[in-house]
């Protein structure tokens, strides 16, 4: 067994950071060294070692960062990440363009992944609908993703990112999108021509697979070159 | 518009050699030059020049030659093509192994495309089955097909072929076989792990994907490199 | 073996007509006595005599006519089914008011069906949308159509058929449609809750299957009380 | 807003009672009156009276029971339910001979309705499946039905239940089973004839759906006539 990769848990109180406190704990091939949020009630709290915000400098040394929290906390967490020589994670949107760039400048220093979507599935499907559109130059092209009634916008952000895939691929998708029960997500490219059709589709039924994702995310960046990372350069 | 490839289809009497013949004429692209099947009751029929077997030697100048014809002729097409230093897709089966020899000697002379299945949807979703498989390890696999009920044979070759392309990747499929009404047929090969999914799906409802993918290969195949190509190859 | 049930085809030489004319053949308990068309070339075509339509008067005895003319030739088939008290089966479009309430009206005298889709498929879909929307009350309702690039109104007749029946059963569905490749016809009814789902999907592949459907009921048809029939009462 | 239907949970600690209590709270036309169970840690846990097994003939006046218990649990719920002239809703597997024949002699007296499965939707589908083989006779049917990796017996409970469905509508059924992920449990049952298809599907995303259904079933019952009813008869 090798020695499992330190990671520290950025946004420890939040939805995500709360299931990937969870999750971690089922993978023997991470520790988690520190869960910071903005306040904190016990020092040690499920054997995990609790820091406020104000204390991020003074957490043990780590491997890997993996960050969802707001844009004002976005900052500190980068600015450790660079200080110690550790990959950063984040999934904290709302980032402003100031923020995007000083985290492409990282990338010079660090391993750095951002994304808005930490779904293997859908990071797979991305590279295949990218590789499908290529092929199949002429056929059509239509994407349908269906969201539960709460979802508010349409196409959904994955949705979009999947046609973005396509379209570097040559295709020209259209959209279409329902909105129905409590469906965590799912999304359906499909390719038609004559007499035939591939039909590529990802469903999640379960919101912990972006923590997964995340978690497996960092196991993988932590130790690598410095520069930009996508989901899908890590997987495999 | 550039000149169009020159095409002879071997085997022009049966099913495929039909239907390559009706479809050809969809296709400014290709030219045929003539059509070769064992007995000819016309000089020409519907613009294409007839010829038998036994005059193969004599036909014009051409690019490519399309053969679905018998183990018993594919000797004297294999022999025209390399001395016209034409390409030939075939999609004859029952090669003995001394014929399936011939063809890879043949490739250090033109190029040459042999597949069991023609066509585009299939050839892709291989490519794609095996990217999947290779990024998503760890993740379960089922292949399920469904053809008519006349089918004998499961799982289909095709279904196997996708799985061999899964097991190139690093999965290990299992399979489902259905038969049922007319259904031309239909693969479905899924990957699942812990709160999603991907099915990868091709859907054929028209044997006429199958020569139409044969004209497409012999057109892209035309004034190759010597070498052996897969249909993959030439799509996009 | 039964007697055969004898058919007039009215509107022969159309698509339906022709399809109706080669897959009577395949059926034994249905017999063939007249095809009718506005033209006659021969007497008799493949064994089947062949009327003009100034001829209707005089074709033989028959148990059910099967009309897929025009609106202009509809009121003469009309008349001949109620003087020789036959069954009709008609699926000419573009009927006036006037010609609907003569067919209402003749439905006192003969049994008679009309309907724009003789797919049995969807006539049974129709009627399990019908029984879904009734007893999953507060489920959302998503209707999903695909066809052809060629199609141009959407949502197509049969999607807004099956969301009349949902309606019937108490359901407000919300349609999508998608135009790809040259899919003859595919329609989703969705009906989703929270944690679960029933998807209802009828796939068209082959454009015979209306022909085949009018001629089941053509047969089921003679013989029947007077009346006005859907497909769906002559199915099983 | 009507009075709410009294409820009892027989067999409140398992995995079925928690959610049952979690999932009343949801709903205003339903009052948890007592939850029983072997053991009782306290007298109220979050405002429902606790009640030992021993302690069952002093529950509160109610209308109906649930009970997801153990058979040798079973008879006094059975005797209760008697007793207090109240609806019983079980889904305790392995039930004797005997005791089936005690729940059948009881129903002369009370409402009750023993499922192995209380999915409205699969309720749904199995009236669909029965009503559509009922009126495609002739057309093939096949059942998928996928569950995740831990589950050891195939076809599944349900699938049996939809093949029985099938068979009383005339159908012979074929199986198919995949085992994938953490699959909660999907369903399709396919009929395909010439040229066209249709595909039912039920997908369980959350096994809430379990007890929704255990409850819905019990606000419908309270009150009814004796008699056995099916979950079918609770719907709409």
């Amino acid at each position: 067994m090798n020695t499992p990769v330190r990671i520290i848990i950025h946004g420890a109180s939040g939805r995500m950071g709360q299931a990937l406190l969870r999750l971690a704990g089922e993978r023997p091939e991470i520790q988690v060294v520190a869960a910071v949020s903005r306040k904190v009630a016990a020092r040690v709290v499920d054997g995990v070692p609790q820091f406020a915000s104000s204390e991020l400098g003074g957490v043990p040394e780590f491997d890997a960062a993996i960050d969802f929290s707001l844009p004002e906390a976005f900052d500190a967490v980068l600015a450790t990440c660079r200080s110690r020589r550790a990959a950063l994670v984040s999934g904290t949107t709302g980032l402003s363009a100031s923020q995007q760039e000083e985290l492409h400048a990282a990338a010079t220093e660090i391993p750095v992944l951002w994304s808005a979507n930490f779904s293997l599935g859908v990071a797979v499907l991305s590279d295949l609908v990218e590789r499908a559109a290529a092929a199949l130059s002429g056929w059509d092209c239509d994407i349908v993703e269906s969201h539960h009634v709460h979802k508010k916008d349409a196409p959904s952000g994955t949705a979009l990112a999947l046609g973005a895939s396509a379209e570097r691929g040559g295709a020209a998708p259209r959209y279409a999108s329902l909105r129905a029960g409590d469906i965590v997500g799912e999304h359906l490219v499909q390719f038609a021509s004559l007499g035939e059709r591939i039909e590529l589709v990802h469903r999640a039924t379960n919101r912990d697979i972006f923590a997964r994702g995340a978690l497996h995310a960092a196991s993988r960046l932590a130790g690598r070159a410095p520069g930009e990372y996508r989901l899908r350069d890590l997987l495999g």
